[in-house]
């Protein structure tokens, strides 16, 4: 029933990804005192030109700070 | 003005995406009471590899199960 | 398998979400091809005053519409 | 930068909200490769009349199954 | 701490995101009151074929409406 | 066409969600190209003790940080 979406940046592997989502399930299903087949993980891999901190795209070059623009 | 996001496995084809989302449309336009053209439908096309139930990944080989791990 | 979200107005009660769900789960598990036990939705009632169109909320009164500003 | 949302049931008290995203947090950041500090995460609380599995709202009397609806 | 999502269509390039991150993290800074390294944007690229509104796919050719359907 | 989410803190009243979604608006109509009546926004208020950045709710008390337990 827990539901779970991560948004992390694009590059990680199936390795890693497969590390994380059995990762989150044991942890949510613990806490939530539910089995772990109820918990659904979804993994979203963002290019770093479509995330910003700070109004900034995270595939700015650091020359280019966002005070210059 | 309601707004509905699908997530579903990637695969199914743009026939499927347009039934989909007519009827979904009419089923939420008729019981919300608002005309179809409020109603807004985004579907999210999930690679198997970025999904998980119970802590696998679905795309994991039937012969290594999440027990096996 | 499917993960559904419903963002629609506040003030739907229990009936209208069991019978939206029920549809939204039947029209999915059918085109998708999965059982529909695999289907989940979530309902989230957004108050008025949390959602805008063309910019303004829709709880704002019909004589200060947007233009007017 | 990773961002995590969680959906589960109303219910599960501060306590477990802390513990749950200290561990996801945790878990994330290492796999990530990424500081603690760059892992946001927001717990929604769903009331069970607003989620479904199979198309029956969570909160549906267990002697009024799906099937017989 | 503000997390802000864009879905949009697909075809804005690089200079786009970069200008609509940068003015909505200055708007919900201002608003909201925090620093702009507080807000986080994700902006997603959606194609028209997986987009709805009124219950028709926004790729549909225009000689095909959702009335004649 | 374009749907933008924002996910803050709790605590700001309308005026702030009024002056936030016709500013978020008007930029996204100008970099979209579109017309401002087909941008949706949803404002979704958190509170404290359901957010987390680095692994501590936002509630936390000062003299008990993250390091800490």
């Amino acid at each position: 029933m827990p539901v779970i979406t991560v948004d992390w940046w694009q590059g990680n592997d199936r390795a890693a990804r497969a590390e994380l989502v059995a990762e989150l399930t044991r942890t949510t299903a613990r806490v939530a005192g539910c089995p772990r087949e109820a918990v659904t993980v979804l993994v979203r891999d963002v290019p770093r030109g479509h995330w910003a901190t700070g109004g900034v795209l995270a595939d700015e070059p650091a020359d280019r700070p966002a005070g210059t623009r």
